[in-house]
Formats: structure tokens, C-alpha cells, sequence
């Protein structure tokens, strides 16, 4: 494990990949564009689905399960959606050793099987609401692609509501991106600004579209999580209409919303470092590694039995002991600093002779000496306030890179070296459109906490209401 | 919820359908051989991942995600394995608008291109062994299909495993359909026959394969999980070696095994009755329902506040208090049954004045008095008893149907009605295909606990050294 990462300050999105890829997060698939997600990223992933899952259904979500291949003629059915997804669309033709009578997609989405599903499943407003959550895979061809930030497959969830009223749908996408921004912020330690898309960046079919936005550390946007009102653009496509309380046929209310595997590609952007990973805690596959240093059979026997003995009753799937007699320790700091552990332990003879350990924070680098009494409880708390720290430093990080910039020509200066830009924006399409061809950056979102404050578009001089924030991002 | 299933006695495979659509678990898609699987089935697969995945992890195993593509090139590099999938596979010739340089087929089951990242990863007897699973949908194109036993599309873990040596490989190949029979007995509740299958019966490009095979109540086998033992097939073709201790390169040998979504249908043929769904309690999504019942407002405060009372520390998750006041007590009852929760728990206000409540098990239909001092534990109790039942109850059924025959001419006529057939074979090929021609039965495995003993093939009157097991099957 020869440890070359190449610097940030050198080149980021280099760095980028070294990290992803000495940390064994993923690898490159032998199918362009698609990755394999190797066991340590895929650990990772395991500990998002487990806990977003449960506040899915701590929020009255069930999960089911729909159909890989959706017939071609469904993507057409919804006009904006047809034209947002079909170009990224894999096309099935052949299948059994025979030509399809019609072409199949892989699903870039699944609002359409799933609303062509809910045209039999929903018929009374008793059946309502419908709030059902899949985790799958999907895939949009993408012309650039980068390990989990942007593959032609990735994995996700995606949730679909239906509601009785455009009221109940509105509060679902509204929940569901707060749930998103207490996810992110709380296990990811990836500070969120939340808030609406504009319409040229809304959702293909969404009535509008809520997003979390996070900054990576060159100052870029990530697109985190997205969740969108439907209206009954859907419903009428598919034809799903109930009975409401007075016997009168009504149209139904949809949500969409997703997170994806590109949150593992967030949280190696916010936290990593030029020494590789950084996990969080809360969603490290291995949380703590002990790393015993000897030099005799003698001296690995006594160091090994006390590092057994201090952790004979933590759970086992929460540590580990490095006991590989192949590799001296200097191999195995290095080993695990790249893969992210968050805590390693370092226990030696002289340790054992006083009684303690030292504890080695990968989020800082910090050195701490803990006595050996009571070390579950001082590794749990070190271990929160490395979560809480990594939190705070994103933060600060966050808040010193935001912006606030009335002027167009500061704005092109600025951008390109990243940030978020608090600006003054009229709501025309052709101002956005401009600003994005020009400086190569996107309004990221209107936030949910923009204050009313009169102010003057800063690409065209005509009156705004509020500042919406623009960014370069992935 | 009208009930309208049909009984056994009258159609097998349409009460088959029924169950599985009345009880929600999973509805027709609208893609020809695909299914939905509805929040009800979703549950149980749910639980199936759970359980079986901690069984994976106690055992060294992890979990890592391989791309859904793969190159049509990949799956010839093994002549027996394209000879077996390539027939079945979905085939993806267009992408992002082109044509496709080469077809991507949609994997049927991930060898080919698990092994081409092995390839990669493998180089030294340290990397050894490498244990990794995979939960998945794949794709094999069936002509003819029925909801969950046998789908274009499903969903499955495959492990995929690579060690040093054939000792290592056959120990977990054989490891690991014992992992199956146990996981398929405590939890499915559905008793097993486990063992070898014939070389024609063996998976296309392994050594061997092991099985896991159940009996249905209409006495055919539902093969329910496999476990290759692929030697260094797979190594041979995608160039897989690494150096051992004395510096040698080999080739790595391998395993692979999965169960799938089938399981589910296995679970339904195996308890389910004419009233609907029978789940076990250690899948059931939801174990224990609250029906209370009343006559007026004031009694249904009394029984509504009674039964959240009583319930107050119980794990929300494991029950639900039925208070819909939309529906009488007689359809709630009928409405539980055929979604095959385990146990119902009615309360009246007459019961509030004893003190108790009336379980109702749905595996035997008795009632069953009970006080509300110390309910969790006795509802606790009861779900392990009825667990056990169940168990019990399916092992009493394979016992009775297990028949020993040394006839073919009896086992002509016998086969049909169902049951499994303990014959002697002679182990020849042609005998085999001949009985699967005469009576549509195949020879499901060599039994591991399968006795020596001296007998003349059933078939062709050539000596045999044990019997075999055959049956109809799904």
C-alpha cells in the first residue's frame, strides 16, 4: 500500500481519484463509464441506506420494489420528462435471442412504471396517501463520468408519493429534502444549503424542484439530494384519478425524491485529505482500528492479549485489531489512514506498562494518551467529537466561502476560484442562461431562508426580491 | 378486500396467484415476465436481507456492488457458461442516442465480470481468500414465468468468492449451502433437502453444485438456493493468478452462491392456505395485529385507549392497533388473514372487563384466551410457538411424502401426484435424460446424508451404490 496521492493544492481532481481509489471506495468497471464499488465503499453505502431507510419509515415510507426495464412508449407519455431523460436512456432491443417488439429503457428514473403501477393500486382517497420508497440501480448515459459523482449506473433511492391534495404533496417534498438536509448534516457532517431550484433547473416533469447543495473543498457546488413537487403532471399521463370524499373523480398529487451513491463522492470532497479518506464516524465501515507495536514474540504476545482483553465486550463489527505479522506499523498507519478510519489505537509494551494507549485522530492528526480504565467510553466520546469537529470544519469552511457580490464583473472574476455567491437575480431565464455561459456557474438555489431584500439583477440591472446563491459545481 | 381465492384443491398454481396478489406481495408489471413487488412482499425480502446478511458477515463475508453491463465479449471467455446464459440474456444495443460499439448484456449472474476485477485485485496467497457478496436484480429472459419463481427480472445476492486452494473452495461451497438449509429452516420456517446436484444439473461452468431443495404442498421441489464449487474455470478465463508462499504463481480457485426472491414463492407454497398468506413470524412484516372491536363511540375510546395502553413499550415496528373506523370488525379479520399476519389480538370492551384479549393464530385458527397482565411476553411466547408449527408442521408433510421406490414402473405413476422419490440411479446421463423425458421429473440431488447402499438403477438395472432424490418440480 505505497500511499501516492497526489496533492489538492497540485491538482483536485487528481486528488480526487487517488483518494477514491487508494482508499478502495471504488474501482473502474471494464464498461465505460460504470464503476464497481468496492467493499469499503460499499460499506459506507450500507451504513446511508441503513439509517436514511429508517428515517424513511420513521416518516410512514414502506419500500417496494418496481421494474429494471420500462417500455419505451411510457417515457413518452409526460412530455418535459421524455425530452430530460430519453437522450441518456440504455436501450434494450434484444432479449432471448429475439428482437423486441418494442424497445425497453433501463429505468433513468422510475416515475413512469411506477405511476403506470398506481393507476390500478389507487382508485378511493382511502388509498391515499401512497408513500412508497425503492432503492435500485439505474443509468444515464453520460458523457463525462466520474467515480461516484457522475456513472452511467449508480445506485439510489427514490422516493413516490401520491397525495390527495397539491397541499399534502407540497408538504411531503418539503419534508422530505429537510430530511435529506438533517441526513447529510448529521451522519455525512456535510453542511447543506437548502432551498428551490429555478425552473431551468428544475426536475423534467416536477412542478418544482427542492434541493441540498453542499461545498466541496475547491469551493465547487455539489447537488447532494433533489425532491420535487409532481403537481399531476404524472397522474394525467398515466390517467390516475380517485374518488375523493364526495364521490367526485379528482386527479392525484405526486413527489419525487432521490439521493444517490454520489453522496460517497460529497463526503470524500468535504472531509478527505491529502493523506487520503476521511470518513465520518457515524458511517465509517471500521471506526476504530488498533494497531499493536512489538518487536518479540514475547512482546506481541503480551500486547495482542491486552488489546483483546480491553475490547473483549465492544461489538465486534465496530473495531478491529490489526494483527497482520506480515506488516511493521509504520505500514499499518499508513494502511489505515488511507481507507479513512476515523480512530486508530496504538498499544505498545511501554503502554501496557502504564496502563494506557495512545489514540490517534485521523480527522486532525492529533496524538491523545488515554488511560486503559474506562476506554470504551473515552472512544465513544472521541469519536463524537470527531464527528462534531468535521461538522464544524466544513462549516467554517462554508460560511467563509460564501460570498455576498453585487457586481456582474466581480462575480466573473470570482467564481472560477470558487464559492458560494449570495447575488441579486431578476428571475428571467435569459439573465441565467447568460451568466452560465459566460462564467461557466449555475444559481444553485433560491434558499428556504433568503430574506426579502430589494436589490438589482446583477447581469441585466432590473429589479429582485431576494438573493439566490450561484456557484461553479460538479 | 373481498376474499376470492381460489382453493387448492380446485386449482394449485391459480390458488398459487391469488395468495401472492391478494396478499399483496407483488403485482404483474406491465413488461412481459416482470413483477412489482408490492410493500407487503418488499417487507419480507426485507427481512430475508437482514437476517441472511448478518449470517454472511459472522462468516467473514462483505458486500460490494459490480456494474449491471456487462460486455457481450465477457460472458464467451467461458465456454460452458455462454453455452448456459447467452440464450437468456437482455441485450442492450443502444446507449445515450448510438449505437454501441459492442452489446452490453444485462448479467444474468456476475461472474464474468466479477472475475475481471479480481483480475486486478488478486495478486498475492495475502490477498486470500477474498469473500465478497453482491444483493442485486439480474436479468434472464424465461419464456415462461410465474410471480417470484421464476421472473425476467429478480432480485438476489450472488457471493462470489476466490481462495488459494480447492480444499479452501469446496469448504465454502459447502459452507455456505449449509448456511442456506439453516437460514431456510429457522426462518422461512420451510424444511430442506440438501445435497449435490448432477453433472446435468450442475451450474454452466462449475465443478459441482450444491442445493438447497424444498418440498411445496402440492409435494413438487422448489430448488430454493445453489452453491458452486467453479474450481478455476473462471481464473482460467479471465487470467486470475497469484503468487503462493513460495513465490509459485497458480491459478485462484473459486466459489459462487445465491438465493433469490424465489424463496418468497417457496415461503408462500409452503404455509399459505385457502384463507390467503401464512407468513412466519421471523419474516413477517408485520407480526401481530389489534383488532378492537365496539359498538359506539365511547366503547371505542375505552378499547382504543386500552390496547395503546397495554401496548405502550412494545417496539412499534412488530405491531399495529387497527383503528380504521371506515371498517367493521368481520373485514379487518378477513383483511389481516389473507396478508397473512401471524397473529391477530382481538379487544372488546366485554374483554377490557375481564382483563383480557383473544389471540387468534393464523397458522392453526385457534383462539386463544388471554390475560393482559404480562402480554408481551405471552405474545412473544406464542409467535415462537406458531413459528415452531409451522416448521413442524412442513418437516411432517416431507416426511409423509418421501417415498422410497424401486420400481420405475410404479415411479411412472406415482410421480405425477407429487412427493419426493428416493431411487437408486445408476449415475449415467442417459438414464437420467430418459426419465425427465418419460415423466417430467429430474433428479434434484445427490442427498449429503444419503446412506451407502447396494442397489440396480431404477431406470436401467445397472448397479448403484446410493439412492438419489427425484421429483416434479417448479
Amino acid at each position: 500500500m505505497a500511499k501516492n496521492i497526489t496533492k489538492r493544492s497540485a491538482d483536485y481532481s487528481q486528488w480526487y481519484i487517488d483518494v477514491v481509489l487508494q482508499g478502495e471506495l471504488a474501482d473502474y468497471a471494464p464498461v465505460k463509464g460504470c464503476m464497481v464499488i468496492r467493499p469499503n465503499g460499499y460499506a459506507v453505502w450500507e451504513n446511508i441506506q441503513r439509517n436514511l431507510d429508517r428515517m424513511f419509515k420513521e416518516t410512514g415510507h414502506v419500500n417496494a420494489y418496481f421494474p429494471l426495464l420500462i417500455p419505451e412508449s411510457f417515457l413518452k407519455k409526460e412530455a418535459e420528462h421524455v425530452e430530460g431523460f430519453a437522450p441518456e436512456c440504455a436501450v434494450v432491443t434484444h432479449a432471448g435471442g429475439k428482437l423486441l417488439e418494442e424497445p425497453l429503457v433501463i429505468r433513468p428514473t422510475s416515475e413512469t412504471i411506477i405511476w403506470a403501477m398506481y393507476r390500478n393500486w389507487i382508485s378511493s382517497y382511502r388509498d391515499l396517501p401512497l408513500l412508497i420508497n425503492q432503492w435500485a440501480n439505474v443509468c444515464r448515459w453520460e458523457m463525462r463520468t466520474r467515480l461516484f459523482l457522475r456513472t452511467t449506473e449508480f445506485l439510489w433511492q427514490e422516493g413516490h408519493t401520491a397525495h390527495a391534495t397539491h397541499e399534502e404533496a407540497e408538504e411531503e417534498a418539503y419534508k422530505m429534502v429537510h430530511i435529506y438536509k438533517r441526513f447529510a448534516e448529521e451522519y455525512l457532517a456535510m453542511p447543506i444549503l437548502a432551498g428551490r431550484k429555478t425552473d431551468s433547473e428544475k426536475f423534467a416533469g416536477a412542478l418544482h424542484t427542492y434541493c441540498i447543495e453542499a461545498m466541496m473543498q475547491d469551493g465547487k457546488a455539489l447537488q447532494s439530494g433533489t425532491s420535487h413537487h409532481l403537481g399531476q403532471n404524472f397522474a394525467k399521463a398515466f390517467d390516475v384519478q380517485f374518488q375523493d370524499a364526495n364521490k367526485q373523480l379528482q386527479y392525484v398529487h405526486a413527489t419525487s425524491w432521490g439521493v444517490s451513491t454520489r453522496l460517497i463522492g460529497g463526503m470524500v470532497m468535504t472531509h478527505s485529505d491529502d493523506n487520503g479518506l476521511v470518513i465520518p464516524p457515524k458511517l465509517a465501515p471500521l471506526p476504530v482500528v488498533f494497531v499493536p507495536i512489538w518487536r518479540s514474540d514475547e512482546e506481541m504476545a503480551r500486547v495482542l492479549g491486552r488489546a483483546r482483553e480491553l475490547t473483549r465486550d465492544w461489538d465486534p463489527l465496530t473495531f478491529k485489531i490489526d494483527d497482520r505479522d506480515q506488516y511493521k506499523p509504520g505500514f499499518k498507519f499508513a494502511d489505515w489512514e488511507v481507507r479513512g478510519v476515523p480512530l486508530r489505537i496504538d498499544i505498545g509494551p511501554r503502554d501496557c506498562d502504564n496502563n494506557e494507549v495512545v489514540a490517534v485522530r485521523r480527522d486532525t492528526g492529533v496524538k491523545i494518551p488515554l488511560s486503559m480504565d474506562g476506554l470504551h467510553e473515552k472512544v465513544l466520546a472521541l469519536l463524537d467529537e470527531i464527528q462534531t469537529n468535521m461538522f464544524d470544519t466544513a462549516k467554517r469552511r462554508m460560511d467563509e466561502r460564501t460570498y455576498t457580490c453585487d457586481s456582474y464583473a466581480d462575480y466573473k472574476n470570482a467564481v472560477a476560484a470558487g464559492g458560494f455567491f449570495r447575488v441579486h437575480w431578476c428571475g428571467d431565464a435569459a439573465c441565467e442562461a447568460l451568466m452560465q455561459e459566460e462564467t461557466k456557474s449555475t444559481i444553485r438555489c433560491i434558499p428556504f431562508d433568503a430574506e426579502d431584500e430589494d436589490g438589482v439583477c446583477m447581469v441585466c440591472g432590473k429589479p429582485s426580491k431576494r438573493r439566490v446563491v450561484a456557484s461553479q459545481s460538479y
